[in-house]
Order: C-alpha cells, then structure tokens, then sequence
C-alpha cells in the first residue's frame, strides 16, 4: 500500500533503508515526524494554518488529513507521520522545481553551531546571493530521454546564469541546444499562470504577520503532456517544509519577501526575453 | 564658512577633533572621502547614479556637487570631501530618523572579518528581526524642551516595540506620557506624504537590477513648525551612504526590499492605529 514517491526531488528520502517520507494510490503524502523540535514545529504549523491564513491563500499549501503511525521506511517500526495531499499525484510525468526562498534560511533563535551551519550552505549556494536557491529540480525531456535530473551536488553549486538556464529548461519541450522556452506563456504568463499565482502569494506577504517561513520551499509543479493535450489545471505553485516555522509577532517576513520578489523577477525575465506565441498558438 | 552640521545624527561626526563633514552657508554638506575602498565606492557611486537612474528616482538622492580639497575637521589639513547636498539645509528644527535598510548589512564578497563583525553588529539589533534597524534619531519637541535624541547606545539596544514608539513620537506634537501623532496623516500619509514615496521607492527595487545598497540608509526629515505654518515641501526621505554600494549584477536588491517593505509595514500601522484628522484639520 505504502511506496517510495517517484518524484521526490529534495529532502530526505525513503530509499537504501533511510527514514523518508512515502505516498499511497490515494493522493496522501506520509512525512516522518521529525522526533525534535523541527517535528514538533512543523506538526503545530500544519494543525493551525487553515484557521490562520486567509481563504485565498490555504490553496498555495499542501492539504492537512493529521498525524497516522506507519511503518516507517527504514524498517524501525511504526513512526508518527504527517499524513498530507501528494501534489505529485495525477500527475504521469510531471517537471518539478524546489526552490528554497530567502536569503536566510537560519532564524534568529536558533543555536550558534546551527546558525554557523547554515550561514555557511547559505553563503555556498544563491541565497545569499539571489535571495533564494534551487534545491532540486527534475525535468520531463520525453519518452525516450525520460527526465533531466541534475545530482544534488550539482544543484548545490548552481550559479545565478544556471538558475536562469534552469527556469528556461523548465518551460522547454526542447532542452538541448537551447532551451525553446516553449511553454513560457503557457505557464509562467497568464492570467492564472504562474506569474500570477506569485503575486498573489507577494501581495499576501507584504501583509501577513502570522508567520515567518524559514527554509520553507516553493514547488512548481507542471505536467508537459496536460498541457500538450489541453487539459486543465497544469500546474501548481505550492509551499512545504515548515520544520522552520515560527510566529512572525507583528513583524511582516522580509526575508521570504526579498527572495520571493527576487525569483519573480528571475521567473518574469524569461517570459520578457521569450515573447513566443503560447502553446496553443503553436500546436494549432 | 565651514561649520560642524547641526543636525547630524549618525555616522562619523567632526566633534572633539575628529574627521567628519562640515557644512557651509550654501546648503552643501562636505563628507570626507574615506581613503579606502569605501571612499573609492562611493565615489563611483556619485559620479555615475544619476546617469543610471530614472528620473523620478533621482529625487531620493543627495544632489552631487563634485569633489573638493577641504580642510579637515580633525585639523590634519587639506583632504578630499564629497561634495553633497545638505538635507537638513532650510530646516530651522528639523525631526529626522535615519534608518538603515536590510536584514544584512555585510555583503558577500567583503572579506570574512569584517562580515562576522557587521553579523555580530547585525544580530545585536533589530538589523536581522525587522530587516532594519534606526542608526539615529532626533525630534524636535518645542522651543523649551528642544530635541530628544537619545544616545547612540541607547538608539543601538532598541526592540521592535521601541521602533513602534519611535515611528509615533516623530510625528507627534506631544510626545509624552503617549505620543499623539497628530501629524500622521499629514507626514506619513496623503498622496505625496512618507508613505507613498517609499512605495515609489518601493516599486523601483521590485525591478531595479542597477545597485545592490549594502548599509545605506533612509532619511526621514520635516519640520513640524514648517508644517505648522502650512508651509510647502515639509518633508524628505533621501537615501544615504553608499560606501558598500555595489554592481547588482541583473539581480534585484531583495535584502534593500525586504527591509523597505518591513519598514513601510511599520509606518503603515501608525497610520491605521492613529486614524486622526489631519493637522490642518485639527489647528483650523
């Protein structure tokens, strides 16, 4: 009943015997609760969001169905899980984008040998720099390539110009030579696309005070084939990971914000520099 | 013709001896050319911004008049002085609040000594929490009493709520036992007032991919007795010190933004908490 998700593209994972999270054939993602404060953190995010955000805003998070003892994938036994929506499911082959959003992913309470640890991933990688980093990412090519999937190491050293490619990549039918950037309209431009769903998500965060997301990531989510063939709903913007997520008291979260207003404008870049007819337009 | 400014409340200043900017009678402000790579960097600076800047920008930065070999304050002779546009010119009891803008004040390519002490720097205030933090402060309270300006260890130890407090007192009248903020609506709102220029600031880092403004800060000035008299132009806010101004390599300034937006939170709630009528209202 219980199986290694297909398309996990960052976190831990339930493969070679580790702890990770697993999904069903109904739609439910299963995350190991984390046995320390992360866990606990991220467990009372889950149990108060809905009443905390605004209508408009629940849709942009993962769907909450409680806590449930499973066996856990490491073979220790049953292990308290949150039990959450798959945003993966009824998707055949879906492109996925992991973004880590701010240009601080330590939080002020934390402990000094924590912050340093961070601090340094941080100054590594583009969140220092860009304001957010891409933690993971796969690619749909097609039937006969399958996915492109840079390893994590490579992701990890991911300059501003790969982040640009990567974001060509992801609206691409064609990656190689040059990226076609062929489902730009389509997904990131549009009155419902991507684009839109991030200003949304802007406009709420330059006004909530309810929390602070740090090292929260941002999933785009697509599937090539839906769009090839006109189905609805394509793709998703939604956020995870709340194993970081503390009260905001009375502050706005700067720090999300930046880096979100920094990858709106990574995102809006490839739609000014690829003015191509939307898809539609060009299969029809 | 060359005296200690009147109204300075932050950075180095010319008393006791020491190097810092004098002012003359023609409203110019003489700012020692710091004979290191921040001389270097904000020089650049002000030989090129207005060149690259939109119009409608320009107006938040000092007027640039060149460079000058000025005797120095210290009395160790002649030494080059950027010279700028005194501000606080024309302002017989100016109210001014300078806000350093962003949750880090380091930048990533200056050397590791100095980022771990401006990190200390920026921890140890409401730098990291509130992605700003007030660097100095004066208010104007009345003929009798004069300014309150509390001391820079003082203004340094200031928490979110002392932030809050401070925003009141600067537009208020009567600044004990509460602040009134009878010139709220006034300084901070209406349609060419304190918050609508840092939301036209605002709009500009949402797209600005020119600097990146590593420990520069706001300036908030007016005059209450200006405005009391129903004089015109009764306030500023200008952007200053750009000694780690840097190239923003087609990346927008999301740590400047962030902290803007977090800012203009602040001021945003004295205006909703204090829905009072306008001074003119109030004195007619």
């Amino acid at each position: 009943m219980f199986k290694i998700p297909k398309h996990q593209v960052a976190g831990h994972q339930a493969i070679d015997g580790n702890l990770g999270p697993l999904v069903d054939d109904s739609g439910r993602f299963y995350k190991p609760l984390q046995d320390d404060e992360r866990g606990t953190t991220e467990l009372a995010f889950y149990q108060s969001f809905s009443s905390k955000l605004p209508h408009h805003i629940r849709g942009f998070f993962p769907v909450f169905y409680g806590t449930q003892l499973v066996e856990a994938s490491d073979g220790s036994g049953l292990h308290p899980h949150l039990v959450l929506q798959d945003i993966t499911s009824n998707h055949l082959n879906p492109s996925i984008l992991d973004v880590k959003i701010g240009s601080r992913t330590w939080y002020p309470e934390a402990s000094e040998d924590y912050i340093q640890k961070v601090l340094e991933g941080d100054r590594l990688t583009t969140t220092v720099t860009l304001g957010f980093r891409i933690s993971g990412l796969q690619i749909y090519e097609s039937k006969e390539s399958g996915y492109w999937k840079p390893a994590r190491k490579e992701v990890k050293s991911f300059s501003a110009d790969d982040v640009r490619l990567v974001l060509r990549k992801f609206v691409s039918l064609n990656l190689e030579p040059e990226p076609d950037c062929c489902f730009a309209s389509t997904i990131y431009g549009g009155c419902s696309g991507i684009l839109e769903q991030l200003l949304e998500l802007k406009a709420w965060f330059e006004d909530q005070t309810v929390y602070h997301f740090h090292s929260c990531s941002l999933l785009l989510l697509f599937d090539k084939e839906s769009v090839l063939n006109g189905r609805t709903v394509p793709f998703k913007v939604k956020l995870i990971d709340f194993a970081h997520t503390v009260e905001a008291k009375g502050v706005i979260d700067h720090n999300f914000l930046g880096g979100l207003c920094s990858f709106i404008k990574f995102v809006s870049e490839v739609l000014t520099d690829f003015k191509v007819p939307t898809i539609e337009a060009r299969f029809n």
